[in-house]
């Protein structure tokens, strides 16, 4: 054990799904020592325990990072945001169909701009850190420059993060369509350029369905023959009209699902955005091709799309994870994104239990990536990407009545938590969190 | 104009319901100057209006207290709130019913301990002025010494505050309940201690039909009758199993409003919390009688209890206010109770426009609770409880994109704002915005 350091803290991961365990702990699904220490080797988990063990094994000179009485996790996960989108949040009156052509368009036509795209892609890689994501599914735009902003931005810091140049050929405005050829070309030249560069990997991103060609979809799915390893990543089924609109736009299709079937998008690897509007035919095939579904809870409150049906999603075992959906979605927060998870699932009588929402955000959404071999839990050999939450920053937290079980403590962040408590965010076991900026004049 | 104090910002205020007026600002249902100045003297508005214009009507001595850049605002009001709750927020798993057994009585059993309500009740007034909050309708326990902890923590920040002891002889744990006599006497000594003393309103408090004998009701009533001027504070219409039960109980009645009629407990200054469950004929009938609803949407997701018909409650012309309903509800920050407002509507169909919610939270809630001649926006007179919010303080905000008009900025604050960006709150002229308290160690 070269070169090892040593952090000590509580400790929580999974180390498989909670699903409806009740006692997840006692089985072992999730493991939590209240006075750990987590073990990194040069920037991968080499192990975590019990400090009072663990100590003894350690080369004298190592020295422990002290954060006693706070919280050490993996490092959140959000399989879906929009970074061209990060200066719209919060927008006003509409539901998805209107709101993106209020706000979203005119939002990613600045993109154009690459120097633009350079600023809003540093500012977001730091409010990703700063709210203790150390990895995220992004949507960038139309144009390839944004997609080299966010891939530098992530880069810079060593945040593993997938992106990819959207695409967009029909019903959106003339100034952010590509075609089918463009569209093929540039998405072929940013996987050779990024595809398994460092930490980064690329999504083909047709936007959704309503936004392209079926000759641009066609060139969706060659781009995945021929490029095995990149993902899928767009949205299904967020909104009633925008799946009316699917229907008759492809009148062929079984589904809105069938639609992305038919030009081989759905398979491992594949991301779909919310899913709200689907059914067990629908979740099974997902299942089936290894396909994941990025459940969106705050921006499916927002935009009014619709309550996310978690236990049928479960139960046809599709892969699963939780996404932000900024700008959709209201906050950044992962934690937050879950409190807005447990409201949508307690209004349909359905539960997000608090470990259940832990692993989504974590170890569930490493499996829906397929990235569960190298990051969301602290299983040995890992990538030490992981975040120190300090619940103390925030009175109500602090206090938090008789409340003192993990269990309790966690689900009373996914409400009364935020950037607050993210006190630091580690990358392959570096210090990265950046504090705010300074006070714009 | 002898001791003026002046204050240099942003200022934004109602003058009456912006409804669904489409231009409330062209039509001057809100004022808003970019350059304002607000003139206190003597703890109450002197006025209003360009810092320009009135600047030079000041006397040379006047210093401005400089808040340029920021924006001043009415003091938040919170029409339904449970203080003995505020260690409960985010308790996992429950809907109304079981919540109230698992977490609310048992919380609210402590404060039969004197010392422990006084803690608890100064720390609610501390965290409701960081949140911007400057009146609150409050639910105390069915223990008087509740009820004299939080008019004495009001009282000592001079505060406006309404609260009383909580009513509740049956279906709640025996060690919690009082009876028809003691309830009467022990409310008749607290309102003659309490009521009108400084900025403090007693509210006969029954906690909901189903906690309380007829008997206890109808007690109730006859506190009404011989204080006119105190206020009635209840539950209404929450939960569908709930309002079943209610209808089991009273046989007899029409509705779960009817049981309250009945009781003579429908009338002006009548607050009643929720009121998810409603036909028109109930709303019509509580505008008549000049009862008020507190919408309450956070805790409405949180505890699944429903989505709040606010176009129906203003079709029907009732009173409206906000409430945090913490802990049922999940922020004290009234900026995000407005913002989980929206989403419920969204959900709905319908939409919380951003000058519609802030008038909720503001003169509406103030007109709710009979209190528009003295609070609620900076008519001359009023008293100067206000608050300054500074949106620099969240970068998310700060940069707001496009959306610079001073509607877009507010709305946003809905959904990105929170305690953080309240900088100071007065009470009648008096600055009171406690800091947060250090780190417990």
């Amino acid at each position: 054990m070269s070169n090892v350091s040593a952090y000590r803290a509580s400790i929580l991961h999974c180390l498989r799904d909670p699903g409806d365990d009740n006692e997840p702990l006692a089985s072992a699904a999730v493991e939590y020592f209240e006075d750990g220490l987590l073990l990194v080797v040069d920037g991968y988990i080499e192990g975590v325990g019990p400090a009072s063990e663990l100590i003894n094994t350690l080369p004298t000179d190592v020295q422990i990072v002290d954060y006693k009485g706070q919280l050490i996790i993996p490092g959140l996960i959000d399989c879906h945001v929009h970074y061209p989108q990060v200066d719209i949040i919060a927008s006003y009156g509409e539901r998805l169909l209107d709101w993106l052509e209020k706000y979203a368009y005119p939002a990613e036509r600045k993109f154009v701009d690459a120097n633009y795209a350079k600023e809003v892609a540093e500012f977001f890689v730091e409010e990703l850190l700063r709210n203790g994501t150390t990895t995220a599914c992004v949507f960038a735009t139309v144009h390839p420059q944004s997609v080299e902003a966010i891939f530098e931005a992530a880069s810079k810091v060593g945040m593993r993060l997938i992106s990819g140049k959207v695409l967009m050929d029909r019903n959106c405005p003339e100034d952010l369509r590509d075609d089918p050829q463009t569209a093929y070309k540039q998405s072929r030249q940013l996987i050779e350029k990024w595809q398994g560069h460092g930490r980064l990997s690329y999504a083909v991103t047709p936007r959704f369905a309503l936004t392209s060609s079926e000759k641009q979809l066609r060139g969706a799915g060659r781009l995945l023959q021929e490029y095995p390893d990149v993902y899928l990543h767009t949205h299904l089924a967020e909104n009633e009209e925008e799946v009316e609109q699917v229907g008759r736009q492809f009148p062929w299709s079984r589904s809105y699902l069938d639609v992305y079937e038919n030009f081989e998008l759905l398979r491992e690897r594949s991301i779909f955005a919310h899913c709200i509007h689907l059914n067990d035919d629908d979740r099974k095939q997902m299942a089936e091709q290894g396909a994941a579904i990025a459940f969106c809870p705050s921006s499916n409150l927002f935009l009014g799309s619709g309550l996310f049906e978690l236990h049928a999603a479960r139960q046809c075992n599709v892969r699963l994870g939780v996404g932000s959906d900024v700008g959709g979605g209201t906050s950044l927060s992962m934690l937050r994104t879950l409190g807005d998870g447990y409201k949508v699932l307690q209004l349909r009588g359905e539960k997000l239990t608090p470990f259940g929402g832990f692993y989504l955000a974590t170890l569930g959404a490493a499996k829906a990536l397929y990235l569960d071999d190298k990051i969301g839990s602290f299983a040995k050999g890992k990538e030490a990407d992981f975040i120190v939450l300090d619940p103390a920053r925030i009175d109500l937290l602090q206090r938090g009545g008789g409340t003192n079980d993990i269990c309790s403590r966690l689900f009373a962040m996914f409400f009364l938590g935020d950037d607050r408590i993210v006190r630091e965010a580690y990358l392959m076991g570096q210090a990265r969190r950046p504090t705010r900026r300074a006070k714009i004049a």
